[in-house]
């Protein structure tokens, strides 16, 4: 089974590819069959190929950044997260949440985001 | 549709009774077919009866707080946590997260507790 330490390193891995933009990596994260909804609610992105569309369309936009350490249950796990969007104007942080399921091979099986309006805040 | 106040609102109801060791009031907050599955992997508790006894079960036995903002998404919601066993010996801290989903009528249908033996901490 995938260990708690493969873990934790993927889901760095993933904040620092997804600040870099760098969407092929992103997806190489995911299983073949892995799924992404995010935010949660809003349609879910199956396979490989769409993942990295959907992380392609946004590249580089925002940088996100673990605000607390991953907390690891077996094959799953989840993190608080800050984005912060990369704009001119006044500076707006985004209060997310990523919940992972990983498989054997220590592949990301699914990803939803726990974020919203609601969570957007100016300072 | 609940409102994301209202969610907010029932996380932090929830950390200072299960805190205060309330487990009357902390199933109230529960739907009647609830369930909860705390840590994830561990055996679902269905209904609101064995939620009770869940929490009868360790009542007062850890204060827990929230350690970041709730994320809603909707119905659903989640937010970082640190859980203290009141012990004698030297202090222990679980890093902990829980995932809830909510019904129309505000209560909570499901919560998932993301913790094992990887996020505990001595300091």
């Amino acid at each position: 089974m995938v260990d708690a330490a493969h873990i934790r390193k993927v889901f760095q891995r993933y904040v620092e590819l997804l600040t870099d933009g760098d969407y092929e990596a992103i997806a190489t994260l995911y299983a073949e069959d892995g799924t992404v909804e995010d935010p949660i609610g809003s349609p879910v992105h199956a396979g490989r190929d769409a993942i990295r569309e959907f992380y392609k369309a946004s590249a580089g936009a925002t940088r996100l950044e673990l605000s607390g350490p991953v907390r690891v249950a077996g094959v799953e796990a989840a993190a608080p997260m800050v984005a912060t969007p990369r704009t001119d104007g006044p500076p707006v942080y985004i209060d997310t949440l990523d919940a992972m399921v990983f498989g054997d091979d220590g592949l990301i099986e699914s990803m939803r985001a726990y974020w919203s309006a609601d969570t957007i805040r100016r300072d």
